[in-house]
Order: C-alpha cells, then sequence, then structure tokens
C-alpha cells in the first residue's frame, strides 16, 4: 500500500507491516517524534491529521478521546503515537497504486515550540543536496614534482573524477592550511564542480544547509544537515521590517520616501536572517561556518528588499521586479553569517506580487505533476493563486489574505495562544461555543476563528448573502449598533473572565468578503484566461494559516469553489518545504526555471471581468448559488 | 613581400610600394610616430633596428650618418623617417613566403618618455578581445507584458544572439539607469557572455583595457583602446616593493618575518597599478572606471604577491606556489581602480621560478610555432630559459640576470641616461673609448656595457679566459689592484670630469661569469632533459636589457650558444606584449592553458650535471673551446 505524508513526504511508497503504529512508522521514514510521554499517548505532541483513508486506522483510543476535543476528532485529528493500521484491512489495500491513506504532518511538528526532529530524506525529492564534501589526503611536493598547490589538489579530485574550480578568496588560505593538516583536507563542493570551502582535516560530517521563508510578518529558518537531509533545528522570527509598514506597499512607500530606506530595510532583515542562524547553530551545537548554503523564499517585495534590490518598481504600474530568475549570490554579498564562501540560491519569482514563495509552493506541491486540475490557494499577508495540472499552469495574486492572518479586523489576531480558532453558533438561541488556541483565556479571533463565525452567522441567519446584519435579529442582546458599524458579540467579557469583549463588526464581516471575494474571484478569471474547460477537481489549502481551516466553513462562505471536501488538502507551509527541498535536491533549481517559462501570470485586477466576478463573490456564497448547489443550508437564508 | 616588425607586430603580410618610407609604412600599419622633427630627419626619435635585410633598404642619410654613432650604425640602427625600400630591388622580393626583412621596434617607441602612440591592431594576434560592448534600446513594459528589467534586456540582447549572465552588483544600479535613460543602455560583456558594466545612453566608444608588467624592478601599465586596439598611453614606474628588497627572496624573507608583511607588499604594489591607470587616464583623457579589464604578467611571486597570496612557499625547496593556471578575479577583490565589475586577467605561471612573465613571451613570440628550434632568454632581475619549437616546450629558471641589471655590480646601474652602454677597448694601449645613454657624462655602467667590457677585455687580453686579470699586465696604469679586488678603470674621473673613476672590478667579472654561465649552464641542461638532438638555430633576446646588448659580445663571453648573428634577434618587452596580446585576443587564454599542459618545466640547478656545466661555462666563451668554434681570437686569449 501507500500512505502519503502531506507535506512533509508526498508519494512515498512503502510497504507497512501489519500492526504498526503510525507512529513508528515515521520513526522508520526518519521523522523521529521525541514526545515527553514516549509514546504512550499522555502529551499529545503527535498530532497528526488523517485527510484520507480514516476507515483503514484503528479508531481513537481513550486517550485520544480526551486529548483531542469533539471537533478536532470530526476533522480527523489523531495521535500518531495512539493510531494503528487496521489489521484486518490491510491485505487488501497492497494492490491499488494510488495512496489509500493521506496523512497530514502539521506545521508544529517542524516549529520550535514543540522538541521534535523532523526529517528531510522523504519530502518526496530524491536526495541529491547541491553541497557534498570530499575528504582528501593530498600528495606532497618534492623536487622532482613540483607541482603547485593548487594543482595538486586538483589532480587529486580528479581521481574521483570530478572537474573543479576554486573561490578565489580559497586560494589564500590555502597553503598554510595544507601544511599545518599534513596534507589531510575536506573540501566543500558547490554543484559538485565549485570549491567554497577548505578545510584541515576530515569535516566530512560538518555539513549543513539552511532554508529561509521570510514573510511579510514572520520569518522562519530551517536548518539541515546535508548528509542526512534532516531538519536539525527550526527557528522563527517576527519580521523586524513590520515596524515600517505592515504590508509590502508600505513598505516600498517607506523606500521611496526615505534615502536610506533600502539600506536600513535590507539591514534588519538580514540581522534578522543571521540571527535565526545563530538560534539554530546554538540549538543544533553547531558552528554557522559549517552552514555551506542557505535557500531562500519570499514574495517579490522580500526578495528585492533581501538582496538589497529597490523594490519601487514593483508598486508601481506595471509592477515590475528588477529579475525573475532563480539567483546564486555569495552569502558575503548579503552578508549573511554563513561559510565564507557559502552561497545563497534565492527561487525565481513569477511576478510583482507572485513571489518566489509562490515558486516555492509549486515545486514542493507537485501540482505539476497532478493529473486533474488543481487550485492551490496560497494564504499569508500576501493571498496567490496557483491553478493547474501536468498540462498547464497558471498563477495571479489577489489583494486578499491579510484580513485572514487578523489584520485590519477589529479583534483579529494571529493563530497565537488564545486565540479563538473555532466557533459554533447555536441558531436556536445564537448562544456561543468557542474553542481557543492552547486554551488559553480568549483574547481575540484568529483566521480560522473568523471563517467559522461567518459561517455560523450566515447558518444562524444573522447574516444575510450580502454580507449585512440581518434586521429580523437587530434587538438580541448578542447583537450591538453603534453608528453604521454593527457588531456580534462572540465573548463576553463577564461571562469567560476576559479583558474585553470579542465580537465581530459589520466592517469585519466586509474585510473578510472582500478577501473570501478576492480568491474566488481570482481563481474565476485565472480560469477564464486559461481557456480551458474550467473544472478545479482538488484544492491545496497553503500557508500556515490554511492548516486549522475548517474546509467545510470555508467552502460555506464561499472562499472556495463547491468541490467535495475529501478533495480539499491542506499542505501546510508548503512555501517553506519548496525552499528546503531546493537545498535537498539541486536538480529543482533546473526545473524551478524550466516551470517558470511555462507559468502563465494572469494581473487579475486589470481583467475587464474582474470588477463583476469580484462584486459577484462577494455574497455568500456567491451572487449565483449554482455555483454552490451542494450548500443546501442556503435555500433559507436571505439575500439581503 | 614580407615585412616582420618586432615586437611590435610579427607575422604581417602586406605589400609595400615601391619608394616608400619605413616611417610612411609603419604609419600605414597604425603606428603613429609623433616625432619631432616631423619626419624631417633631425630629432632622432624613431630609432628602429634592422636586423635582417638591410641590403634591400637604401643607405644610411646624411642625417643618420650624424645623430647615430659607428656602433649603432654597424649594428643596424636607422631612422625610420630615412630608411626607404630600395627601389631596385622591390621587384625582386615578392615572391617569397619568408620575411625578407625584420625590423625591430625597440621599446622607446613604447615608453612614456617618447611621445609615441603605437597601434596594436597588428601585434600578431587576431583582434577579438574579451571586452566588447553593445548598445541597445529596451522595450519597455507594460501591463499586458510586465516583464521584468533583467528578462526584458535580456531578450533584448537574445534578438542579438547572445546567452547571457549578470554580475549580482549590477543588478543593484538596473532598474534607476534604465528609466531615467529612457531605456537606451550600453552593456559591458566579458567574454561574450557575462554583463560586467550597465550604462546610461551609448557608450560604445569609451572601452578600455589595461596590461600590467609587474617586474621586481619595473612596473609599466599599458592602456589599450578595446574597439580599435591601439595603445592610447604607457606609463611605467619602480615597484615600489624595491624598498622592502631588491629581489625576490628578500621580499619573500619579510613576509616570513613580519606579520603584516603580505599585506603591505601587495598594498603597495596594488597601489603602484592605480597610480599607473591614473597617469594613463589622464594622459588618454578617459575614465579609469571606462578600463573593463585589466591583464597581468610577472613573475610568480608578483604574481602571487599582487593577488594577496602568500609566496612563502616559493621561496622554500621545493618551490611550491599556490597555483599555476590562469585566474580571473573580480577587480575589487584585488582594489584595482577599474570599472566596479571589471575582469582581472593573470596569465598562467609555469613554476616557482618560471612566471607570468615567462608566459607572456611564449604567447608573444610564438616559439611555439617556429619550425627551428629556438631558444629565448629573457633578462631582467631573474633569468629565464625558453626552449622550444612547435613541436616541444620547455622552460627553466637560473639565478641569473640581476648582474646583468647593475646590481652587485662596483660601478653598475640599471639603463638609465648616463649609464656607459658600449665600451670598445684599444688592445694597443688599452685606450678605452665609450658611449653614454643620452649622451650624458658617465655615471656608472649598465648591462650592455658591461657585456662591452668584460668582451673587449678578453679581446686586449686583460683578462684570462677563467675570468681573471692577465698577470702580464698587472702594472698597467689602468689597472690597479688592492688587496684581492683588482680593478681595471673604464673611466678617468679627471679625464672626463665625473664625480669619480669607473672601473671593472675581479668580483664585478666574477658576477658576471656567473650570470652568463648559469645561462649557457642553464640552457645544456635543458637541452639534455629534452633527449632531443640539440640544435639551436635561432635565438630571441627578451627584456627591456636584451636590446641594447651587443649581440656579437654577447656571443663572444659565452652568455648565448655560438650561432649566426643574423639568427640573434632582440624581441623587446616580450612579457608586457603577451599582457597586452591577452587583451587584444580572448582566445590566447586557452592558448596559454593548453601550452601549459605541454611545457616541461626544468628544476635546473638541482639537476645531477649542472654544477660540471656550469663550472665550465664560467670559462670565456667556455672550458670547451669546440662550442665556440667560430670566435678565432680565442686562439691568443690565455685560459688562465
Amino acid at each position: 500500500m501507500i500512505i502519503d505524508l502531506e507535506p512533509i513526504s508526498r508519494r512515498i511508497d512503502t510497504k507497512i507491516s501489519k500492526k504498526k503504529r503510525i507512529y513508528d512508522y515515521l520513526t522508520k521514514i526518519n521523522i523521529q517524534i521525541r514526545s515527553l510521554c514516549g509514546g504512550s499517548g499522555t502529551c499529545a505532541k503527535c498530532r497528526i491529521l488523517v485527510q484520507k483513508g480514516n476507515q483503514y486506522l484503528t479508531p481513537p483510543s481513550q486517550n485520544e478521546i480526551k486529548l483531542l476535543n469533539k471537533q478536532e476528532l470530526e476533522q480527523g485529528w489523531r495521535l500518531a503515537c495512539q493510531t494503528f493500521i487496521n489489521e484486518q484491512l490491510i491485505d487488501n489495500l497492497e494492490s491499488s497504486s494510488q495512496p489509500q491513506i493521506i496523512i497530514f504532518l502539521p506545521d508544529e511538528l517542524l516549529l520550535e515550540d514543540f522538541n521534535i526532529l523532523t526529517s528531510g530524506i522523504n519530502k518526496g525529492v530524491e536526495f541529491n543536496p547541491v553541497i557534498k564534501k570530499l575528504y582528501l589526503e593530498i600528495e606532497k611536493p618534492t623536487l622532482e614534482k613540483p607541482i603547485p598547490d593548487l594543482e595538486r589538489i586538483k589532480s587529486s579530485v580528479l581521481k574521483v573524477n570530478k572537474e573543479i574550480t576554486f573561490n578565489f578568496e580559497l586560494l589564500k588560505i590555502i597553503p598554510k592550511i595544507l601544511r599545518e593538516s599534513d596534507h589531510k583536507i575536506t573540501l566543500t563542493f558547490w554543484n559538485d564542480h565549485k570549491v567554497i570551502a577548505f578545510e584541515p582535516g576530515n569535516t566530512v560530517k560538518d555539513n549543513f544547509g539552511i532554508a529561509f521563508d521570510i514573510g511579510t510578518t514572520t520569518i522562519v529558518g530551517y536548518l539541515i544537515n546535508l548528509n542526512d537531509g534532516k531538519v536539525y533545528s527550526t527557528a522563527s522570527m517576527l519580521n523586524p521590517q513590520t515596524a515600517y509598514g505592515e504590508d509590502v506597499i508600505t513598505r516600498i512607500t517607506y523606500i521611496k520616501d526615505n534615502e536610506d530606506g533600502l539600506k536600513k530595510l535590507n539591514s534588519i532583515v538580514i540581522e534578522a536572517l543571521n540571527e535565526i542562524i545563530l538560534k539554530n547553530c546554538a540549538r543544533a551545537k553547531i558552528q554557522s561556518n559549517q552552514i555551506y548554503e542557505a535557500t531562500i523564499v519570499g514574495n517579490s517585495v522580500m526578495h528585492h528588499i533581501s538582496l538589497g534590490l529597490n523594490p519601487t518598481n514593483i508598486g508601481l504600474s506595471p509592477y515590475i521586479p528588477i529579475v525573475q530568475h532563480g539567483l546564486n549570490v555569495k552569502s558575503k554579498e548579503i552578508n549573511l553569517n554563513i561559510s565564507q564562501q557559502g552561497n545563497v540560491y534565492i527561487l525565481p519569482i513569477i511576478a510583482g506580487f507572485v513571489g518566489a514563495d509562490t515558486m516555492g509552493v509549486i515545486l514542493s506541491s507537485h501540482i505539476d505533476e497532478e493529473k486533474e486540475l488543481t487550485l492551490i490557494i496560497d494564504i499569508g499577508t500576501n493571498g496567490e493563486i496557483i491553478l493547474g495540472n501536468k498540462k498547464i499552469l497558471a498563477t495571479g495574486s489577489c489583494a486578499a489574505g491579510s484580513a485572514l492572518e487578523g489584520a485590519h479586523i477589529n479583534d483579529g489576531m494571529r493563530a497565537a495562544a488564545g486565540a479563538i480558532d473555532s466557533i459554533k453558533i447555536d441558531p436556536k438561541d445564537l448562544s456561543v461555543s468557542y474553542t481557543t488556541i492552547k486554551d488559553k483565556k480568549a483574547i481575540g479571533i484568529c483566521g480560522s476563528g473568523l471563517i467559522d463565525a461567518v459561517s455560523e452567522m450566515l447558518k444562524s441567519k444573522i447574516l444575510t448573502r450580502s454580507g449585512s446584519f440581518n434586521k429580523e435579529f437587530i434587538n438580541h442582546e448578542r447583537i450591538i449598533k453603534r453608528d453604521k458599524n454593527t457588531e456580534f458579540i462572540i465573548a463576553r467579557k463577564d461571562e469567560d473572565d476576559l479583558i474585553k469583549d470579542i465580537k465581530i463588526t459589520q466592517k469585519d464581516i466586509r474585510e473578510i468578503q472582500m478577501a473570501k471575494g478576492a480568491f474566488y474571484s481570482g481563481t474565476k478569471v485565472i480560469l477564464k484566461y486559461l481557456n480551458i474547460n474550467p473544472e478545479i477537481k482538488q484544492i491545496f489549502l497553503a500557508g500556515a494559516f490554511g492548516n486549522y481551516i475548517n474546509k467545510e466553513n470555508a467552502k460555506f462562505i464561499g472562499m472556495i469553489p463547491d468541490i467535495p471536501s475529501e478533495k480539499i488538502f491542506q499542505i501546510g507551509n508548503a512555501a517553506g518545504i519548496g525552499a528546503q527541498n531546493c537545498l535537498l535536491n539541486n536538480e529543482l533549481r533546473n526545473k524551478a526555471e524550466k516551470l517558470l517559462k511555462n507559468i502563465k501570470y494572469i494581473e487579475i485586477a486589470t481583467k475587464k471581468e474582474f470588477q463583476k466576478e469580484f462584486a459577484e463573490a462577494m455574497y455568500f456564497p456567491h451572487l449565483n448559488l449554482d455555483y454552490f448547489a451542494s450548500l443546501k443550508e442556503y435555500t433559507d437564508i436571505p439575500k439581503r
């Protein structure tokens, strides 16, 4: 049988023996889960989401029922240490070539808050890193063979069949190291031919790379051992550029308006990267000069600023970046504190508002290998849409997303402890039940909570399909009318002992309408311009936020097309995994350049159809209910 | 007919019309001689040396007889403006494919003291410089075609059929320059594919390169226009490293003994190069950022120090350099003040004591194309020997040369104004007649004077073949005996109104013996190790000093093998011309690497035969007179 692990590893063919726990299975494919309880099912650190094939697994244990709430169990959340393949069914599974079980490994398994190391060997890419080390004992020179240092080294390498070049700066250290180490040295190769480090003795085991995902709001760095492909440490931090503007446009404005603006924003982001490097190195107990390559994904503006390139023209019509292709620059050219001669690879960007992060998503999602037409929406501070399969690939950007990260929302917040992440409303009395992240006292609402709130408010008919408060309920005690901004109270200060009431306002609803309308109408515009028979068969939700979303509710508010929920998959921080994969497999860089030639970029907002499509998609779920035929509940919900 | 101009241009096929002056002929092949007299034969700035085919030229004019001394006229020196092809003979010349006239253009024609511009077009290399410029009008971006800056530029270039890469740093300046210049820009290509400069408007005409010859004692820089190949300016200066040691070994010692020794010697030589750049730029009225490439030749130690590479191991057995192959480094990597992203190419070195200068000599001399076995001796502060033809190529270094530059010689000096450069001794009364450079009062003796002095002292039997003063003359008034160091007075203080007597001492004779013995025995050792039938048919004398040498006398003292004088040619600063040629023709770099594989390097001094050969070659002209059978005068000169 095939088990397909998302997103850490896609398409792994392996046989599973009977009675194997998923937990052990993960260990077998090199995902070491350092759970606190040692696999006894009490710490709940090994949460996984079964996306397909629940019927082949043992039912939830007592511990799972205790540690996971009802909603989680319904969605398919399990503890890996408590979940076994069902013995009775396993023999029937062997034959099919399609994965019968798809398991999503959430980002927490990778993130620093969780004491878990994960492996990259099986990330759906062949392990063929761009950095390789080679230990050599070099022949010593004699009067009979007075061969220069570099040429002796080269001929030693030639014995193992490689033509090489040396970075010039290395020549300065060669003679001393060579003689002090008794001619026993280790070479570090970039892309098999370029020597970028020259170290005394045998240092083959010290070989690391770091993959960065530079988001508008958050920066994550994954430290990866390039000998075994394992993630040794992960560290993240707030992008310090947020002090100069919360979105890319305000940062571009800052750069335009301040002579040293670019220099300042560049240096603080590089400082942040260097801090993440140090954090990871301290945790993994390595030196930063043992990191020989960094890969970077980020949107076009983050890409430009990180490289010290002026992003001004990205902010002005026709939104032109300086460069599109993937770039290799020396670490010291951008002041990144890895190995002196280390390489930094930045993935190609697709357009002014579809950046290297989207290329990362494309690479890690393997959308270009899908048979069926697949939609990916990547929900971050900006929103990107990817539509494609093995025949066609198109992308576009929409002015959406940041509302779903809690920005411009009255009580909005990012998905952190205390954020309301799921909501239920009882249609009878409009009473609200909710859960918060880490079960802390509620302090705000995160993206998944917002989608739940709107969806539940629709189902309870508090909202009309046009997004206005339903006048029928205008006098309900949970609905408060202030000037033009009516509010619905989700959590009461007094009842739940909170700092303040937490509510959804009419303005919040408009923000969410615009965000979800932008995704849906953007998708439609791209489909139209692809000029193919538009039938989306599969949806991937990317981005940290995508992980926690209630798929049914996302569909219910009309954010994504109406397809069966079992064809909607969370794929986590696919951009960051794209950056990791580029460390693990050298060939992906060529693949990215090839894809670049074939990706159609659609400038959605400037298309004449867009305004009409957008206006129609502002309705819940859409002006035209035929598009959401499966959502029977809408028959009762008033249009205005 | 073929006229062959050494060293500016070798192998030029061209027809010469009747009655053409050599002067006009030079102008025709783009060597502009800005003589002070306008070609009237009175300033004597256009001195040339006819090495072959004197019989086809008109005899010396009255002006030539007045301005050139007898010895010069005998050697074949002429004034180019006074020398015509002989009308009667020209028709007979047309048929042969061998050059019937070979003319040597001395270094003065290139040097700053002489107000002469020379051309490089015909330097025996096809004009195909590594730097090329291209003016482009780039398509502007639109919302329909929102193509990034770099990709629009690339596709413009693709129309002229070039795949290109951009230096990363250029990306930073592209957007501003592109828009400020209304998308009209000029690209500078290195090696046809790498863009190293990005300039607004059309700057195609501003395209320069500079070729450096970094000698132990002197540094020369030739500024060349890379659109037409002409030398626009030449500047030279004393190598400021001489303050830290007059030869390479003392400089290596300085570096070994001082922690910042390498840094200091590196920075002063780079400062000197930058000063030469500024001098040339001022003269040619250009900016230093219009120079896009520098080429460098120099011995292995100068090579290393200029690049900031530690030369210590070159000074220790087995004399190992760090690198042998030719290197391309960015100008800013070595702080050379040419274009920001300019390239510096350093020719490959052959061994610890046979450097990039020797590779320059090999490239410019075309020794690898000669049918006959040819010997090149390059006489500078170090001495190098090259032996080869189209089938074989070998080099070696000998501890010789600096005596011939005046070092370690009591009254020795470099070839500058006031140096005695030719000497005649009357065997009857041992009276001396001499000439000095620029006819100034004598202040010392330069290399050619030393060779003349020894040669004449032998012919007058003042010296024996073993190099001792002949006891017969010990009481002559010009011979003074002090302890063990007998002296022969060349010029008397009183007679010639000098600051002091100028003399040759016994110790001086020993120095010269060692130098000439080293060249001769070195050549023999190489011949032996080549294991070929040793018959040298042709000799090229390279190096500034080689230009002024009296070939007969060089042979007479046994410095070079006994072959007919018409087969001995001065080729001037062949190393510097090699560096120039590498600017003019890109292909020479590949050729240098190919040659490198085939050049046999012979470590002369460590060969067991060397001591015996050296001891024998210390005799004048040699212990075995059979080797110099043509020198009949030796029958009378006592052996000891």
